[in-house]
């Protein structure tokens, strides 16, 4: 039993979609999450700078003492991995394996489709883990960088000809070559769900990276006897390394909940 | 007579279009470069954050001795400028008030239309200005948050649908209300010059600020007799706060020429 906190980070506030699926599978556990809004986006980074800034998140949640670390951002997840599993000391989760294994067992026809971030799809990450679970399946992958800000400024509908032709523009090779199935290898893409999924066809899955990632680490935790004995509903602590202002408007999208002021600013460039 | 090298910092690699305006008024002229590629953008983050960012990249140009610093960062210019008035010891350039003094020259009808980054608009600092200069102008304002990712996708020809669209998207209030004059605030804007000028037509002029602050900085340095003596061509150092590689081929773009490998990596957290 362990009545300390998950530690969950992003680049940014994508990740929340993750905390909404933790919450939502653990409802007693306590959060500590910590967006990197001062520093985001992460995508296009170089590796070096994206492990650096990985390392200071982790150590601002074991500041935190938190039980286990989930890395919710794509970009880190497929490229400070590594060193993140060397330098923790408590169980890491990160995207891709959960991800990758979902994938795996969605697809019917072996052609999986793979959309992220620049940096996440030049590490191939989820391509090895694919073809490490079969060696047999045909992938196809495809950096995704406009898709980020088209969320944060709201075109997200189906209807709106700037989403529908920049999901075109992105996806048409995936659909010439008759994908079944589509990681959403990037916390914000699950909000273009619908936009996506019109353009693909309801036949393709799409598979969320947060809802998978959140099943793998209920998963580690209950083998681990590491569920909390808590009966009253889990806390959630929010950090950020940039205003605080606004967070919650924003966060209630990604959240679909309220969650008030409980919000505080870190200094990340100091862990 | 300075023989100083001149400083000149943007959050990323847009200011170089600054600096090829620079080198092409002063060829005889040093320069030294700062992108803050480990930090772009700086556009949608908070005063507070921008105000810090800014005061260390000035700092990183005032260790290399330079004679002047130019912000060429249209964020930094609307957020910041004070605070880096203050504290530096050298004159200081920022892109607004040229930028602003050309676009009230040029408009016939005093209707004027600024876009820029989020944090450049929320500053009104471009409408303060013109209106200074002149109570009666009219400025309308947009932040364009998807322009610079078109730009970094290379989605920039008249012919893309999602370039239109979103040119459409953004600058339609301005075609509707008859702006004669448009104030690209962002160094990556000029790019998509050709697109933005084919909707809004030929007949509104586009002002372009990195061209601006550059006539502006060649009157300050010599009203100052700070200009060089030097009969050679000038050196233009690179620093950026993330990887080198690469750098040469987005810079050529912005520069219109090859800068070779001349280009170090900086820990601008230390500044």
């Amino acid at each position: 039993m362990s009545n300390r906190p998950i530690g969950v980070f992003d680049s940014g506030l994508g990740g929340l979609t993750a905390v909404k699926q933790l919450h939502s599978l653990m409802p007693c556990e306590d959060i500590i999450y910590f967006g990197d809004t001062g520093r985001v986006p992460y995508g296009n980074r170089s590796v070096e700078t994206i492990k650096r800034y990985a390392a200071q998140d982790a150590r601002f949640l074991l500041s935190h003492n938190v039980k286990m670390v989930i890395a919710a951002c794509g970009t880190v997840s497929s490229t400070a991995s590594n060193e993140l599993n060397e330098m923790l000391n408590v169980p890491y989760i990160n995207v891709i394996a959960p991800t990758a294994a979902a994938a795996a067992q969605a697809t019917k026809n072996g052609k999986i489709g793979v959309i992220g971030t620049r940096a996440t799809i030049l590490s191939s990450a989820y391509k090895k883990a694919l073809e490490k679970t079969d060696p047999s399946l045909k992938i196809f992958q495809r950096e995704c960088p406009l898709f980020v800000p088209l969320v944060e400024e709201g075109f997200i509908s189906p209807e709106d000809p700037i989403a529908r032709l920049t999901v075109e523009r992105y996806l048409k090779e995936f659909k010439d070559n008759g994908v079944d199935t589509i990681i959403l290898g990037c916390t914000h893409y699950p909000i273009l769900k619908p936009v996506i999924g019109e353009y693909v066809g309801m036949d393709v899955v799409l598979i969320d990276s947060g809802k998978e990632t959140a099943k793998c680490a209920a998963a580690v935790l209950t083998e681990n006897c590491l569920l909390n004995d808590h009966e009253r509903s889990g806390e959630c602590k929010f950090f950020v390394s940039d205003r605080t202002e606004g967070f919650s408007n924003i966060a209630s999208i990604f959240l679909n909940s309220n969650i008030g002021e409980n919000v505080s600013r870190v200094d990340i460039q100091k862990y």
